[in-house]
C-alpha cells in the first residue's frame, strides 16, 4: 500500500464512501504490507541499473530458463552466475543474445542500458591466474550494476616488482578488490600501498592445507594492514555487490 | 628523498657540483628510500586528522607510556586501543587530559582538534549490550577520523520491533557496522533494511558452541544479504578503519 | 512375552500342569524377553497411523525393494527416504502405486490410512528455494504420522516483509520447522515472532565456509532466541519425528 | 498501536475530527510500532507467569542488581541465571528473599505466584554427577515457568541396570531432557524407552577429546534414535525453554 | 531377584501360597531388577580385587571425603585419580595410611590385599619425561587391579639406541603401554619390536600445534604398525582398565 | 645374523681360521643386520599361521596381481584388503581359488591351513546394518590369523531389547568388537555387560556432522564405560590384529 | 633501469643533454622499475641452470601447451608438474622429446643442460610405497636445479632394521627429504640418525582421521627430533626448491 | 662399543683370552649397545660447540635447577629455554655468572666458548614487535651453536619501504628466518627477495581467529614463494636447530 492508496483510503473514511469496519479490515493487513510496499518501493530505488541475479549453483538447465524468463518477461536485465558448460549451452540455445562469460561463469541478458555510475573504475587485483574466475565473476557484477574495472591480474607478493609497478593504478581506482589463495599475503601488501577502500576475496585455489580457501580467508581475517574487508570465500559477486553499496549512484538516486 | 631533494640533486648533477659518482652513489640506496619517501608523504598527505594508534593488547603498561611519548612530542594525535584497567591508570597518570573511554579500553590524547569528514554519521548496531565493547571501540576510533557516529543499540533479531523502530536511523548513516555474537543473524536483517554500505564485525559473546566468535563470523560470511563484508572477531578498530578508507574526505584530500 | 501369556503360565503353575522347573525355565531368559515383548508392544501401540521407515541412503535399489516387500508384507505402511532417481525407478516398477516425491526423495507406500492427528498444521518455513528438499522430507514424513502442515517456503531475513507477511499462519500452527542453510539467522527471527515450538533444520545449503551445513548448525545452536531446538544437517526425517513425539496423538493413544 | 487506537482514530477521521493529514502523520510510522505493539501484546500475553531473565556471564554484581532491580520495580519474577558465588553473595545482600540454588548457580526472586502448567512433570535424567549443574539450571527454569519436574540422577548407560530401573518415570513424564556428556550416549538409548518428547543438552563434562562438550553435541545430532532435538553444549536454560514453548499452558492462554 | 528367589516364588504360586495376582505385581519389575541382579552380581564377581575408583576431576577435597569414606565404610578398597594438592592434603589428613603418588595425583587406600594376577608386568615405555605423570597413573591403576609393571621411561624415538637397548624387556612384558604426546612416533616402533597386546595413550605434552594431544592422538590412530589400541588423551587409568579387561585374572575368576 | 653364525665366527676366530681385520669387517654391518635378523626371525616365529596382507586401497589391479604373485610364489598365505569390484574381478581370474568377501572386500588366498588358536570366539557387534563391511573386514582378518568369530549383527542402544537378548553371547566372547557410526553409544553399553576386552571400532556411517566417523570416534575415545579401546575409523582389519596381539596363540608359540 | 643506463641518464644531465625536469620524469617511475631490474637481474643469476616451472593443476592440456610453447621459444628449459595422464598425453604430441615421469606426474623438457651442482646426493626417504608419487615429484624437481638423489624407498619405521640399514647412505647424504603420511613417525626417527639438513613432506596417504595429510603434518611440525623442518602435504616440489636455496650452487654464482 | 674395543674382544678370541661363549654373551648385547655407542660417537662429534638444551616448560624451578647442576657438572654448556620469571630468579642465584635474556626467556651457562661456524649471519626478520620473544629464542639457540646473527625486526609488509630498505642485509644472510604471526604475509615476500635459505616460524601473535598462530602456521605452508619451510608456532629453538643442521661447521667436523 503505496502513501496515495493510504491517502485515499482515509480521504474515503472522511467522506464516509468507506466504512470504520471496511477501513480497519483493510488496513489489518496493513503492517506487512506496507513494508512491503516500502521495500518494494526501496529497492525499485535501488534497481535502477541493477539487474535481477539468479544464483546457478545447485539449479538444473530447465530450471533456469524457467526462472530467467520470467524476469525477461518483468523487462529486467538478469545475470545468471554459477553457469556451468551444459547451463550455458542450454541457456544460450534460449538467450543467443545474451553475454556468456566462460570464465566467470556467468551469462548476462541485458534488456536495457546500464546507467554508469559516476566514479572511478574499481581495480581488480589477482594474486595469480587461478584467481582469475572469481575476479571475472566480480568483473561481470560490477559491469551489470554500473561500475567499471580495470584488470591488474598475476601480481603475487613474490614477484613484488610486478605489482609495485601498478601501485599507481591501484590507487587511482575507486576502490581495490583483491583476490588471493594459498597464503593470501597479497591484501596486507596492497593495504600498505593504496590508502581508498580494499575488499579481500579469499579464494579456493592451492593444495594440502589451503582447506578450500579458508587458510586464505583466515589469512585476509587476520591482516596486519588495517582497515580491509573480506567475503566470503570465491564470492566474487558479493564483492561487487559490497561495491554496489559503497560506491555513488547516479545524480539523485544516492540514498543519503 | 622527496621530489625536492631529488630535484635539487639533479640540478647539482647539471651544475657540476655534484659529481656522476657521487649522484650514483646517493641514488644506489633510491628505490626504497624514494619508496619510503612516496609512502610517508602518501601517509602524511593520509594522516590529516588521523591520529597514531597503539595497539595495547600484549604491552606492559610503562612499554605503552614510552610509545605514547614519542608520539605525543611528535605532536601527533595518538588513539590506544585494549587499554586494560592497570594500564589505564598508569596512563592516566601520565596523561591527565587523555579521554579513556573504560568500555572501549581506549584511550584518545588529542594534541590538535580532528577535521570532520563531510558525511552522514555512522550508525553503529548492536545485537546484545554484550556486544557494545568492540562497537564503543569502533566508535572511539571513528572519532579519532573525524567521522560521526549514532548507536542503535540491543535491537537483536529476536525483538524485531525495535529493530525496525530504528529503520529509518540505519538507512540514514552514510554506513551500518552491526555487531553480533551467537548465531549474528542481525547483519542480514539489516541487509535487507539497508541499501549503504554494511560491515558486520562479530564479537566474542556467547558460550558453548559459540567458539570465542567463529560462529558469528561464519554466520556473517555466509550471510543471505549480498555486499556485507566482514572484519575479525571482535576487531572494531579495522572496522573502523574500513569506513576511514571508504567515506568522503575533507575537500582536496580525497586521494582519488 | 506379554502380560496375559506371563498370567498364564503362573496359572498353569497355580495348576500344577506346568512345574517350577519348566517355568523357571521359561522364565530364565525372561528379563530380555519381556523388555523385549514390554518394547515390542509398546512400539506396537506407537504406530498406530506409524510408518516403518527405511533409510534407502547406503542401499542398493534391490536392497531396498527386499527389505520393503517384508514390511508391505507385514502389512504396514512404509516410507522409505533418501531415494535417489535409480532407486526411485526401481521401485516404482514394484510399487506402481506408491507415492514418489522427487523433492523430497521419498516414497510412501500406504496400507491402510493414517489416522490423522487432533492439532493444527506444522507450519514448515524455508529462507530459501534451496532448503526445501529438506523441507518436504519433513512434510512426507510428517504425513506418514498423520500430521498435517503448511508449506510457508522462500522467506528468508533479507527480505523481512515477506517473512513478517505471513507470521499469522507461523503462529497459528502447532509447530514451526525452520530449514535454513547459509548463516540460518531465520530460526532466531521466527522465534521472536512466535510462542509455540520451534526445531530448526540446518540445510547444507550454500558455498565457501558454509562447510556443508555446519555454518547453519552452529548459528541455530547459538541462536538468540531462547527455546529453539535442533537437528543435524539436512534432517528433515528426524525434525518430523520429534513432532511425532511431541504432538497430541489420537485419544485415548498419547502415552501420558 | 492496538486495535482500538486505529478504530478511534478511523472514527475521528470519520467524524471529521482529525484531518486526513494528521491521520497520515500518525500512520506513517504505524508499520514498526504496531508491530511493535503487536509484538509486545503477544509477549504480554505469553508472560503470564513467565518471569523476567538475566543472563549473567559477563556482566558485574553490580550491573546484575541494577538491572534486577528494575526488573523488581516492575513487579515481574525475576530469574537470574550464571550467577557466580561472589554475584551471589552480593545479590543475596540484595535480595535476602531470593532463593539461590548455587549448584544451577540461579537466583529466583518471586513478586507474585507462578501458575503451574496442567501436565505431567518433566523428567530430568543425568548421565553422571558433573552433569547436575546444567540439569539444575534446567529445574530452576522450569519452576520459573510453572513447569514441574523429577529428578533421574546418575544413570549412565555403562550401568544400565540403574537407567531401566526408571524407565518407567520417564514414560510417564511430559517430556524428558536428557544431560550428557563425555560420549552422550545417553539420549540413544532413552529414546528407544520413550515415546514422548526428548531433548538432548551436551554438557561439557570431560577431558582429553571431549572438546568442552562439543563431542557430546556431535554424538546427540547423530543419535540412532530418532526425533532427538538439542541445545546448545551446557544450555540448561535453553532446554526449559523449549519445554515452555512445547508443553501445554493454563487454560485459555495456549496460542493455538 | 536371584534364581533362588524366583523359584521360590514360583512355589508358593504351586503351594498356593501366593496369588497369581501377587506373583504377577512380584514379577512385573522383574525385568530391570533382575538385570539389575545380575549385573551387580557380574560385577560382584569383577571386583574380588578391583577398588572403588573416584574421579577426583570437578570435585572439591570434601566432595571426595565424603564419597570415600561412604566406599571405606564398605570395606572397599578406593582408587582416587585426579587428586591435586589441596585435595591431596585434605584427603591426607582424613587418611594418613594412604599412599599418595603426587606424580601420578592419585590416592590408594587399601582395606585388603590385592590379589595378584597371574601373568608378567605390564611394560610402560615413555617417550619423555613428560609423559610421566600419565604413565603414573596407569602405574597406580595397575597397582590396583592386581597388575606389576615394569618402567620404561624417557625412550624417545629420537634417541633410538635407549629404545633398542630395551627391546627385550618389553617383548617379555605381557602388554605394553605406550605414552607419547608431541608427535607419538614411539608406537609406531614398538609395534615392530613387540609382538604382543600395545595400548597407545595421547599425552598433551608439548607446544604450538599439539593441540592438547590431538595430534599424538591422531598420529597413534594412523600408526603404520598394525594392530594398536588407542585410548583418549592423558586417560593413564583407562589404558589399565583395558588391560584389566585384557590380561588373565586368578584362577577360577576368568570370565571365559 | 643369528646366533649360530656368529658362534660360528668366533669359532673360526678362535682357530685362527678368519682373522681379525675380516672378523670386524663382518661385524661392522652387524648391528643393523642382526637386528635385521632378530627382527625376521621374530617375524617368523610370529608368522606362524599369520598372512602376508596387501592394503589394496591405492593399488592397481595390476599391481595387487603382481604383489600378489611374489607372496604366493614365497608360499605365504595372502589377505588382500580394500579389494574394490574391478580389482575383484581381476585378481578373481588370477586366482579362481580364492575366497572373495564382496563385503568386507577383501580376497584370502590359502596355501596352507591356518592353525585355530586355543580361544573362544570373538564377538563382531554391530549397531546397524550400514557398519557390516567394516566387521566383516574384520572377520576376514580373524579368519586369517586363526581366530573364530560370532556375529551379533543390528543390535544398536535405540532397541535395547536386541541387545540385551545377546547379551550372554558377548559375556562368552574372548573379547568383542563393536562397531558404530553415528554416535557410536554402543560401546559404552557393551562396556556396562561384558567384563572382557572390548575393542571399538569407528564407522563413517552417518550424515551431516558425522564427518566421516570423527564423531563416532570422538564418542569411543570419550566413552563412560571405562577399558575400552579404539582403532582408526573404517580399520576393521586393525581391530583383528589387535586381537591377534591380544589373545593366546598356538601352544609353544607365545611370545611370553 | 640498470646502473649503466642511470649513470648515462645523470651524465646526459651534466652534459646538458637532458633537462632536469625530463630526467624527474624519467626517474618518477624509478623505485618499482629500478626493483624490476633487480628483482630480474636476480633472478636472472638465478636461474643459470634452472627451469621454469609450470604447475599444471587446474590448467587445461591446451593452456599448458599454451604456456609451455611460450616458455620453450624463450630458450627456457621447462618443468610442468600435476600432468594428468590426459594432459601428459597431449603434452607428449606436442613434444615427444620431453621426459614424463608418470609416477612424479612431471614432464621435463630440456632445451639446455643444467649444471650439477658441487655437493652430495640428496636422501629421498619413503615411509612407504604409496609415498613414492610425492618423492618422485622432489625427484623430478631436484634433477631441474642440477642436485643429485638417492632413493631410499619403503623404510617405514614399524620395521626398523630396513630403515637402520640404510641409515649410513642417509647420512652421506648433503640432506634428506623424508616423505611419509598416516602418523609419520618417519621424520623422528631419521632425525636421531642424521645430523644434516632434513626437510618432512607430510602426504596425504592414509584413511580414516587421517584428513587428507594433515595428521602427517601435525606429527611432524611437532616431532620431537629438532631441526627439522615441513613443507604442505604433497608438496614435493617445494621441498625440492628449499634445497635449491640450501645447498651450495656451482662456483661464482652462490649469492652469498 | 667402540670399534678398538670390539678389535680387542676378536683378538682375545683369537689369543684364547676370552672364550667363544664370554665373547658371544658380550656381544649378544651388542646391536643396541653398538648403536648406542655409534650414536653416542656421532653426538659426540656434532657437540663441539652444541649445549645441552633443557625445555623449560612444564618444569619446576627446582627441577631446573637439578637437571642443569648434572649438565654443568658433565663440564657441559647448557641453555635453558621456556624460563619464567620465577624459574629466571632462582636459576640466577644458582649461576649469577649465567646470561638470562627475558625477552627470550633463556638462560645462557656458557662452561667453555663455542666455536664460531665459518659463514655470514643469519638474518632474523620480524614482522612486528610482538614476534620478537620467539626471535631472540632463535638468536640465543643460535649463538649457543655459534652462529651468528643481525637483526632486522619490525619490518611488516603493510610498510613496504622499510622492508625493502633491508632488503640487502637478508640477500648477504647466510639464511634467514622469518618470523611472523597474524597472517604470515611477510615470508612470501621475503621469499621473493631472498635466494637463499628461508626458515619460516609462526608465532601465536594476533587475536579473533589467530587460532593461537595457526592462521599463520598455514599461511606459511601456503605460501605462494616457493622453497620456504615451516617449523611449529613459536618454535625459535626447532629455526636454529634446523640452521644448525644446514649451515657449514668448523673445517673438518662437517658431517659430510
Amino acid at each position: 500500500m503505496n502513501p496515495e492508496r493510504l491517502e485515499e483510503l482515509l480521504r474515503a473514511v472522511e467522506r464516509g464512501d468507506t466504512g470504520v469496519a471496511a477501513a480497519l479490515e483493510e488496513l489489518r493487513r496493513l503492517p506487512y504490507r506496507d513494508i512491503g510496499v516500502a521495500t518494494i518501493d526501496h529497492h525499485r530505488a535501488l534497481r535502477q541499473g541493477v539487474p535481477e541475479v539468479v544464483f546457478g549453483a545447485g539449479k538444473s538447465p530447465s530450471q533456469m530458463v524457467e526462472i530467467t524468463a520470467e524476469m525477461v518477461r518483468g523487462g529486467h536485465n538478469v545475470l545468471i552466475t554459477r553457469v556451468d558448460e551444459v547451463a550455458a549451452e542450454v541457456l544460450g540455445r534460449a538467450y543467443p543474445e545474451g553475454r556468456h562469460n566462460p570464465v566467470a561463469r556467468t551469462l548476462w541478458l541485458e534488456q536495457h542500458p546500464v546507467p554508469q555510475r559516476p566514479c572511478a573504475p574499481v581495480a581488480l587485483v589477482c594474486a595469480g591466474t587461478s584467481d582469475i574466475p572469481v575476479a571475472e565473476e566480480t568483473l561481470e557484477t560490477l559491469s551489470a550494476v554500473g561500475l567499471a574495472h580495470r584488470k591488474i591480474y598475476d601480481v603475487g607478493v613474490s614477484g613484488l616488482h610486478r605489482l609495485l609497478g601498478r601501485a599507481e593504478e591501484m590507487s587511482d581506482a575507486s576502490a581495490v578488490v583483491v583476490f588471493a589463495g594459498m597464503e593470501a599475503a597479497l591484501p596486507s601488501v596492497v593495504g600498505g600501498l593504496v590508502a581508498g577502500p580494499i575488499i579481500a576475496v579469499p579464494t579456493s585455489v592451492g593444495y594440502g592445507t589451503n582447506f578450500g580457501g579458508l587458510t586464505a580467508l583466515l589469512g585476509m581475517l587476520n591482516s596486519c594492514a588495517s582497515g580491509i574487508t573480506v567475503v566470503n570465500v570465491d564470492n566474487g559477486f558479493g564483492a561487487a555487490m559490497a561495491l554496489h553499496r559503497m560506491l555513488p549512484r547516479t545524480s539523485g538516486s544516492d540514498p543519503k
